[in-house]
């Protein structure tokens, strides 16, 4: 886990890419991460491609959704989701929203999310479905008001995925590799289930078993293992971001290596975790 | 956008390559562009796979697909595609000819397409079909005689996509980078349409949802957002053009770096636009 | 087309990796030619994966299949596939045996092969399906004796394509990079075809569509076109094998170079057909 | 095969590499073998995906999982998966736990697995399925306990495939290459299976054919020819490990080339079977 901010924006920023390649995002959606050291502030990427994301295209936001000093460059148009999240769920950590194209099926037909598989418990037993329509008519199906965001936020509710109607999903995490972890393999469990159900009928794990085997991405060395493994394929990819320079503290990197506009005090809540 | 001739036939090489490279293209399909300065032209490439395509593989045709100079190498069978697209439709500066796989399960039952998710808007809901055996009976499917393309230019009408019965699908677009969004996004609905027919019924976006949907690709930061991601992959794919140097005007590259017997004047619209 | 041993020999190796690295063959399956001076004797790897095949480890055989001389490695179990055939079909100059993944869902249910698209048509229309167990009974699936080959050859008769159930495909063609052709587009093909079935009722070309539309990879520059485009493909892979030193007449290349015990006589049919 | 323990280690790395490059691993599973002179000890990765195992990383255990001496690094938690089968079954000498995409759809409606081709027979005709809370009640579906590894084997019985329902597979082989081949063919099997079973009726091989042809991967060429190919894979995805350097008998290599602890003495049955 990460021990200082210059830390913590390479991982959001590999987040990004990481979920990129392993095919949940294309040149759309993003992930985002709480300020670990102020609940009322999170950070985005500036309007890029996930699998481009660098560190310094990180923006730091308030829970509105408006950043917290000028952006100096143009901005998702879905933020809302990530604010409206934070503001209404003080567990959650970090934020992915994403189309991709395993959850496809089930978002286009409305099936039911169930886990086939243990890792497809990461993604809970039948998790809600949103459907802007309902309550905002016509649109463009983007998240663009806060109250469509904060609509998303009350179908999440405690669950910690939601499926969007024509649209896709939103997944939430304790931190960004939970996030991380659980977007893969919501996916993946979401294309065995598609694939199964063309053939026959589907078993899903039992709700005790799901409870149970929800648990692995934070409680087992699953998580470490997976970020390493996902780590060495971005390599492979040439998407790697090269680790930033030690910094002791009191010599903070400077501030191209971070986000723009991220505080410069030293970490409180991180340091104290570690 | 590109600002001059020579920025305008590397986008076009750039399209045929990004349209390739995210699986629309293979072996066979292409796609022109009109003439920025002269809308009785358009160019395309020599006969080539499009992913190798380089800017000097361009041909000049005027809109009955004849060479406006000897053209000196082998050209694309199906080129009254294009012309006859770009004298029916004079809002049309771009035009893609494909047989996407993501497609072929529509094109080979004749199932309508539908947007399934709002990025699949581009592609309008339940475009046209055209079958070559309704007006021309038994033929080797190719459209070689100016009638096919006309007869196809009248079923695409005001739409931005036809397809076309056991064949494959063509795309128009306001400028180059429209077409390949379109291309490229109507593709990945339609693998997701088809995946999703397999387990239930779809829900397609609302007309009014498909109208604002629709409009993504040109009015919002979307394009910029993905031209940069799919050029990015190309280049990693060791596919990428390499920029022309700078040239200032009265001190334009030499032919070799332009399309063969393209005009040597300085831009017009596309100097105005910029 | 190759106009001296070296290059067919080289051009066979080549058809070997192109089908594989297109996803036709993996660790299984082969491509032969014809001697093109000699019809009585045909080309054929050593035992290899077919991606790896090198112009000398080309062994020469006979039409029973019998190496014309020391083969000096171990060799494919299932020659006799290949000499039968060149046996019973004067017009074949090479053939192609592989369990296509693409092929697999119409092998395993015994669904008629379809043209959903013209490029299709090299299939044909219903090729016929051969069935080992017929004739044999229980056997390891295997064709190595020669009148297992020879049964397949019959239920090939004229066409160009025979599936084989419960085990795969073999194809034929008037050169190698028609075959090539045919295996590649006959497997988009089945693929294509396969997705259909899963969500509606398939139509096929018509006869007369099917006739006009399956000499493309023949008579038309679709086959020099495709073959550049899978050879960069091979090259970006990092299979490409580099071509042989020019040799002038009287110069062969050692035989190192060429296939072990190749004639060292100068090409007759290849040369005239220049 | 392997002709010191320098060598085992590294088939067995490689083994792991191979299986995961090829799409039957992703960051979980693993493939262990028996120690080749002591059949009451195997070898199994430290905790780490299978596509990063370095010779380096493998433990010795005994058949009860435990590790012979400290470990020194996180362990699987479902190694006794593989020493329960080593007790149960003398004749296997490598076993691979994965949860690979091709069976999902299987496993997750509880389709029986059926050779749909000559190549699926090293997984048997209808191989067994066990579930785990058949007699463990709600778990976190992961085998941990002793008695859950024994249940599994006591289900494997005398098959070289055990299907776990809502979790995977486990496969066995009577050499590490002998699984690895089942691993992947079988899963190639399972794929098509799927895919034909969307479109109609599956033909399984006949009793006989299975037998006969299930003996391909041990008695014929094709395990030398597949393991060379799945080699030349792995090195162009950079995943190849570099062969040690040549010891001869009595210049062991250092520790840290071969495995944690494992016996300094020179082989016994590896080296009276060369």
């Amino acid at each position: 886990m990460p021990t200082s901010m210059t830390e913590a924006f390479r991982e959001l920023a590999m987040a990004n890419r990481i979920v990129a390649n392993e095919g949940v995002l294309d040149a759309f959606g993003h992930v985002s991460m709480r300020h670990p050291d102020n609940p009322k502030r999170y950070f985005l990427s500036r309007s890029r491609a996930p699998e481009l994301v660098e560190p310094s295209d990180l923006i730091e936001y308030d829970l509105d959704s408006r950043p917290v000093r000028d952006a100096g460059a143009t901005q998702y148009s879905e933020r809302v989701i990530h604010g409206e999240i934070y503001k209404a769920r003080p567990d959650v950590m970090s934020v992915c929203h994403h189309h991709a194209p395993a959850f496809m099926p089930l978002i286009a037909t409305g099936a039911d999310y169930l886990p086939v598989f243990h890792l497809g418990a990461v993604g809970g037993i039948r998790p809600p479905y949103w459907d802007q329509h309902d309550e905002f008519g016509d649109t463009n199906m983007l998240l663009i008001k806060p109250e469509e965001g904060a609509s998303l936020a009350r179908a999440l509710g405690a669950h910690n995925l939601v499926l969007m109607r024509r649209h896709g999903v939103t997944a939430v995490g304790t931190s960004v590799r939970d996030c991380v972890f659980r977007c893969i393999f919501s996916a993946r469990n979401a294309e065995f289930q598609a694939r199964a159900m063309a053939i026959g009928t589907i078993a899903s794990l039992s709700r005790g078993e799901a409870e149970l085997s929800g648990k692995i991405s934070t409680s087992t060395t699953g998580l470490t293992r997976s970020w390493e493994y996902w780590s060495v394929r971005l390599g492979r990819a040439g998407l790697m971001i090269p680790e930033a320079r030690v910094v002791r503290p009191g010599q903070r990197a400077a501030a191209k290596a971070s986000a723009r506009g991220a505080h410069k005090a030293p970490l409180r809540k991180m340091a104290r975790r570690r």
